[in-house]
């Protein structure tokens, strides 16, 4: 059972994500990155495959010539998945090609630009039967899916109310800075970013995060954004409240603007009987508060685990994994979809959560513009 | 300089918060509890005044026979400040009385039932010049001060979020429990708690704290509150989007159903050159976080304090006060306003914070009965 | 049942530890502060008692005219309980004339400068049957009083390894001051200080916990203490190894030169079955390791807490007391004493504990300069 | 610039360790592993080698046919390094086998099982220049690298006590388990573990932590230690008191008995000016408390920190990275010092670290078969 070829899209010099991708590949060991389309800039991209030793045969000009060269490799040698890191306008072209030829694919959010793509995404997915993961890469975090699990035994009894929050400062910097605003952040931009900035890119971390642990859908959302900037058109800051049925309420805060904050996201469920919270600056500890026992902290490597979030670590107690390893749980779960192998609903993020991540930010989006009213998702 | 001669009305045998009050004035050590009314039945008043050492003399049947005695006494021997802990309802007659008749107050808070009385109440304190304290007892924490303080002088530059929560757990072990739910809390039953339970008991705590660190009005609030069970008819868990100038929004979260939770107040502002966050569960520290320095994080008795927060704690570094603390730091205040020593705003909590108070509960209440539209506060 | 009259020797203008004392005695609203010796100075013993509201009467110009005078006053007017907050070397003769006239004592720590002054405290408490209290004020924190009867309980089995920190850092700066060393702090100057200063002031804070909360006895100690400059003769830091039985061994570590540490406290108590800890500058937790269960995390006023704890707190759960609070515990504890009302071994620390802590730091100052060897207590 | 490649000795199916190394070496991407003896048994070893696809040719049978084997091979195809993750006695003929014959090292801790084996180690080093790394893999972290380097800039002043912690709780559950103590933890059993099992194993992190990031040198110790139940040779906990200077000391605290805990690892370095603190359960926070300021909280991905932090995070601020990220890190240094890049002293502990290392537990077991004595290191 030797390791899985891999490709990529995007991920060149000097871009982060795809790093991220590479390393999380390699941290779970089930796959090798043999080629692809590192870069719009056919020299730059050549200039990475060389520096990461891969053969300059597969260093393709564009998807198209990928795909056309690696089909024609015997089966073995092909390609089998391919991890898609483009700028976010490329996702749903470029996964509906690799799709429709038969690849297995791995997709940054947000999956693509509207909820139709996403739909059109997911019914492909659904005729091919392929393997299709959406890297929210917090819900490989061992406790996102200790909670995950403990929700869906019941633990929490009924859930009574849901409040997700992720606030993030680097952009607060930029903002108050010398240079301009909005070329100095692509997200900040239309053309790049979409409909929205704030909770299209992080808002929407947060919305899979509940939907992920509780296992409920989000029905209708009323929003407030805030550009806080006057020249800036995109949200920088919002609030959005839930709504999951006549008797349970939530909500979602994002913001791009906490000065000095770092990467601050917080999922709490609170159930009639118990409630949950985790905190992904300090991801393996999920607080357990109950009305009638002492506070429980859960962490990885613990007989005490559910099991998907004992396989999560692979260390013993007490030595902290990460984000890096977090993505990596998530690689594994492809290659188990992948290799056929018995796998946990919830080992990777699937299209259908793309389509719902979709949905949200549109919906969040509309709510805002028609002065903060109730909108169906 | 002797001790200044308070009566209390209310606080009686098993009335957990005039108790509290007491201890608070004794902790400051510029009040002595001479007199009051302190319950409605007469006998156990007396019983309670024996109990305390306190002259049966000065136990009164009513407030109109207090005031009375009181005023008949020689100036120097009289109640000069009296302290209100009745329930919601009695406040504004009883403080009405007492301000009449020239008497300072402390009251619990909320003040009154509704805004005119609250109004009213104001109009009279300025009238009279009396000394009037409303206990938001959060505010007398000295990390509370620091960061009002820190605000004032302009640390965080523009303030770009601000987020509150109170989360409590107690009533939702009484809401799953056996007995009958409103008799078992007073506060869901509206004919004493008004108009609304959490955001009036606990909401408008958050909404308190906010408006003393920030300096900041709120002008608009959009709730969606949550009775969470049929046979409740007031609001078990809320959210409250707030509006403080156009570039300026926030948020207020308030439940009484996170099953587990204590009394988890936060209070965060974010600003354009820094950010702070408080949690009353942790008193003693304010954390501060900037895109350019570590995380700080402030705790009492340090030189690098403002004055009114360095007052506020007695013992030395690393030695924790708590909550009656903070209450005796809101006595300390009234204390100095009444024998005419200088005092900075802040020190306690006025008759002004009580009418802001009556008009954001009020406000949320009709923003959600309209179906969560913005309503000026 | 009126409130016990109270009497202080020392704690007169800026002494902070009187303060305390009476703060504490208000708190738990047992005691009357009604006479006593205030200060060295009777001018300023008088000055002192006029702003307390004290009658002149009763500032005493000395310990023995204070004796003389309140034995000659009816049973129920008279001072029935002394708090002693005088300077160390005074602790003891002043002591043993309250205990030979019929006084109880509230005694602050080091109780005596030897060994056999304490002893004799020891015997004539046991000989008058009075009630003697020794403030190691930390033992009134409700989560130590939990970890103590938990351990009483056996819930930690067999006991392997206790390690006790007591952290300081406010010498630090003295020291690198500007200043005299010695002069300025007068801990560092045998004459007022006795044989230690660190293991003196602090380290047998550490050792009263251990025992405390353990119900052991430290048989051996061996320790390395540090005096840091050429020009201090005290110790400003150690290490004590210890020794309760051929199997169990722990550590003590104290020092005074731990800058911008502020009271860092820990007692850690590792058994067979599970492990607790516990840190003085957040009180209100009391954290419970297992290898089978998630980590707990004990906080005050909640049922599942062993009495002697959960009478520890008067707040609902979440509102934090503190250090003060602790002080009236102990208080609180010699009333019930005093009244003869039934009352839990352990709710104020004892003559006999302060018998421990002489021989504590006595043999550690032994052990050091016998060149670092064993001594048994 | 390929992939520099790398052999393994030790580490096949089930190892823990070996397992560790490979992620780390895939990580940081220098590193390409083809070739190694994984196993004392050929069949196992050939099967690991099939399952992580590498050739056949490459699975040795014996470190000396690898020798031979890859002596062989043109420079450019040859393993230039090889880890070295075999049981503690095979480390030293293993590693001198290979410096001998021109390979570069990274080898396990403890480097040796004797003083001597690790000077002739450190000899072999020195003359033939190869690059050799001990993995003491707390060292990784980019906080430990921020203290180390704050430190080393003067930031503390004058260092004026050390106090360094490692208490783990995975044996106390074997230790008290149905199944033998001895065998069922090789680390027991002096034959396999050598004089020392919780000061081999885990006192020598503590030991390597502070001379890694104060860059002092530990001249003396005086140890306890205690094997905790009867039928155990080895040392299960122990305290080992510390001189660095005359006016410097210090002291280790180690133990595999504190049931319920992970691996508790704490630095705590005290200074004139500052003092630090780490703790590797949350590795991304670095501690420092001033006596003028706020506390302050160092972490990962911001400009304030010193360069070698600063490149020990590749992920954004907020990111957690974790223990696979500091061993790779130390990988990186390896690659750095192998293609004669800069680099900075400290990115991967050395030959010398381990004589060191070795040196500290001879002589705190020496000191304690004296009867707790001063024993020069």
């Amino acid at each position: 059972m030797g390791k899985i070829k891999m490709g990529m899209i995007g991920g060149g010099i000097g871009a982060f994500i795809g790093d991220a991708h590479r390393r999380a590949s390699r941290i779970c060991n089930e796959f090798e990155l043999v080629g692809g389309v590192f870069d719009i800039d056919y020299e730059r991209s050549k200039e990475f495959a060389a520096k990461e030793g891969i053969s300059p045969d597969r260093c393709y000009e564009s998807v198209d010539a990928m795909i056309k060269a690696e089909l024609a490799l015997p089966e073995n040698e092909r390609i089998r998945v391919v991890s898609i890191v483009t700028p976010n306008a490329l996702h749903y072209p470029q996964a509906k090609k690799f799709l429709t030829n038969g690849f297995h694919l791995v997709c940054e959010k947000p999956m693509t630009m509207t909820v139709e793509e996403a739909e059109d995404l997911e019914k492909l997915v659904k005729e091919t039967g392929l393997t299709f993961a959406l890297t929210h890469t917090y819900t490989g975090y061992p406790m996102v899916r200790q909670m995950r699990e403990m929700i869906a035994k019941g633990v929490l009894g009924t859930i009574q109310r849901i409040d997700a929050q992720y606030y993030q400062g680097w952009i607060n910097a930029i903002i108050h800075g010398t240079g301009s605003r909005i070329t100095g952040v692509w997200r900040l931009d239309p053309k790049h970013a979409g409909v929205s900035s704030c909770m299209g890119d992080i808002g929407v971390h947060a919305f899979n995060l509940i939907e992920y642990t509780t296992g409920l859908e989000i029905k209708e959302v009323l929003s407030d954004l805030n550009p806080v900037k006057e020249d800036i058109k995109l949200d920088l800051d919002g609030t959005v409240l839930l709504r999951f049925s006549d008797k349970l309420k939530g909500v979602i805060r994002a913001s791009q603007v906490c000065g000095g904050l770092e990467n601050d996201i917080v999922v709490s469920v609170y159930g009639s009987k118990a409630s949950l919270r985790w905190e992904q600056e300090n991801p393996n500890y999920l607080y357990m508060f109950s009305d009638t026992e002492p506070t429980k902290v859960f962490k990885p490597a613990h007989g005490y685990n559910e099991k998907m979030a004992e396989e999560g670590q692979t260390m013993p107690a007490g030595h902290p994994e990460g984000i890096y390893e977090a993505l990596a749980n998530i690689y594994k779960g492809v290659a188990k979809s992948m290799r056929g192998q018995a796998f946990t609903q919830g080992e990777f993020p699937t299209v259908h959560d793309g389509v719902r991540g979709m949905k949200f930010i549109h919906s969040v989006v509309n709510s805002n513009a028609k002065g903060n009213v109730w909108v169906k998702i």
